[in-house]
């Protein structure tokens, strides 16, 4: 199985937060934010690994400046790394609000999601080659991220998590 | 400001899973129950605190079992804790296929929510009195759940973190 | 075929109301309650007979108080009584200000479902065992709300219905 | 305040059945069914009385043959009669299969809405004129449907609903 | 393959134009607006040749006027003339303000439809018979607005365009 | 009113064909695909001049390369060229299955908005810098386009369409 570029799996979305997408506020709900970013982080997994694939887990989301009705949110999404048959796949948000110029960042996330064979099961998918400076950091972190993902999920001990350990030792 | 017991927030949802929600392998997507999630949610965060409120984040999340096609998603939220203007709210999520009276496991979540009064601003909220065992547990845990939401955000130094730091040299 | 209690069949579900389900008043619109009670009130009848079911009538409906948007709908769902292959089920729906801490009363309705097997012919269901005052209520009410649904429907001659007549006559 | 033609108030809907709108049997649930007989009716009613107007209560509906997945929604809706502030709609239903040039009834219903003034206080609406054989039948009907919807309301007793009354001691 | 009158495929559409439907300006999107011509396009092709049917063009569409929120969309759909397998829909647009007895016109369109055999290959269509004066000038223009399909689409070379070269040359 | 370029405007949009956005064929509803390219093209118009914007018309548009149920549509949307107070605006759609990494045309269409000052007037907007061999091409075959518009919106006679007659003339 050959290996992939980051960069080819990158999908970028563009929504207008229309009346019913919207709280009392008058702000892009949380719930809806996350609809859409599901389906621009599941396009990128499906892009790497040429596989149905579907969403296993969604690491820790703070919402910082809420987006609202009538802006725009841009979305992009791309894998930073490969872990035997599942994907991690970080996103970018943003707001725009394109009458007055002004983007502003909105959240930033990073989704799971493995890729399935024909009888439901996880297959392999290809590693992901990270280019740029920012594609490497990503590559890197990912590591640590998904032991924290593991103990959230009580599937690994935080003994046995040696790169998150580090952390918060000696930091 | 009085105390609130923890039940008195309580939010049950059915929703079922139409075909518009489902992904290729006729499964409910990720990204459309996080939204469901979302406002059961804020439904109960509004149900305590009797103000307006704002998803501002949400916990590591990971789906378990798929709902199919034409199942029930039963959502049960109920808050475990407040902190001055921001309130966790725990959720369990459940499919239920009731042509075959069965019931599984598919998620829990924490969402957190911030109040605000009406200059958008964050506005205290009551404090949770947590009466069952389990409302308890959820109760104490969410200090240490709350660390590493600041330190994920970044806006707490691992060092800072007694109650997580615990977990990772002592366990 | 074992008979079923009441509460075994009990469905709540909790709605937002969004924009686009008000009308020009700001108010949820009749249409889109109905469509929510409508499904409600099929998970309450599949989760009575384990069978795949399909909405046979909805008695007389009325709109007592509107639900304002931002408001929640909230619905509770039971079966009342089952009749050889179709299911009454009772509805009650409130509508919450949870800002004001206030519940109001929206609408009462019954639905009446049928249950089919796999070549979409009538099959019978388990009978329904009332336990409480108010079941029990329900359960003899179901008879009367039938007489009125044959006769309504034109299939059953006033003269027939004993259960009903009496209610013209003598009250 | 002019009196007004029935066929003046005629809304005629048109609508395909796409997925979202089916249930297991990929038939039109009922309560979409319902959704789109609401705004037609709603279209119907102001449309007569030039005036915002309000869902007030729906008659016993009863759904006949189901519409298939890909059909047609056939929906027409026309005036019967007013009561000083209230209209009471009466809706006939059909499902269209075009490939094979097959329309079939689906049910029939009756709809009443309450026009409101700038107070969303109830306000007279003009009477109507019927003209046809079968709008003057549904003229006449209209006021026996009234007390079945008073009586069924608890807004009336069965003693003085005269006219319905004779309907179950004569018949 | 019998010919068909053109009024035997009129579909006949009202919508009401709900919040999400609406831009900033409080108007009917034009993008919404056109989803909902296809569909009574659709439906008219379909009532026209009794087989699936596909939208092959849209022909130049000018929005005149808005509709403005809580207004109704009035659409009429009905086939001019059919070329071989495929079928040219002559739309018309009203917006309806009911509370002022006010109808505008909105657009003017022609959709044009294949239809598709079980292999999904177009196959033949019933020709039109044109009745009224409208109906004839409608059938009579539709090879003019062919041609400018063909050539705008790259599919004729202007020269060829015998009908249409005449309005550039002697207008 | 400072000239923008024309790469300024691009908008990228990726959505994914779900069941609802479906016809018979299992393929994209050419409605719904209208539905999201007004959307990319308001925002790429409203990029370019920074105020409100409304779709004023849409070109003749052919469906070329059906959409199939779980592939991803590709819109994007980029302006060519402003008369005064009106922008035409190029969009290109691409449908992609990522299972096989194919990528296919689907159509390619112009779209012309308006922008409007607060009090729903036109306003002027900033004229375009093409820059790329592309960009100018539709730059300057955006003339002869806007004649077309509005010879078949009746606004121009033939005869004063000097662009547009060369080609029927001298082609």
């Amino acid at each position: 199985m050959e290996s992939r570029k980051a960069c080819d799996s990158i999908t970028i979305m563009n929504e207008l937060v229309l009346p019913n997408d919207t709280n009392v506020f008058g702000n892009l709900m949380g719930g809806r934010l996350m609809y859409w970013m599901d389906i621009a982080a599941g396009i990128t997994a499906v892009k790497h690994c040429n596989a149905p694939c579907m969403t296993a887990s969604v690491d820790n989301l703070s919402f910082k400046n809420p987006i609202k009705l009538g802006n725009v949110v841009r979305i992009e999404a791309k894998i930073t790394r490969a872990f035997n048959t599942s994907m991690e796949i970080h996103l970018k948000v943003w707001g725009e609000d394109n009458l007055h110029q002004y983007r502003y960042e909105s959240n930033e996330a990073y989704f799971t999601f493995v890729a399935l064979d024909p009888n439901n099961k996880p297959r392999p998918v290809p590693s992901v080659i990270p280019e740029t400076e920012e594609e490497k950091l990503l590559f890197d972190g990912a590591l640590r991220r998904r032991q924290v993902r593991l103990i959230l999920g009580g599937k690994m001990k935080p003994d046995d998590a040696n790169e998150l350990k580090a952390l918060f030792i000696n930091n």
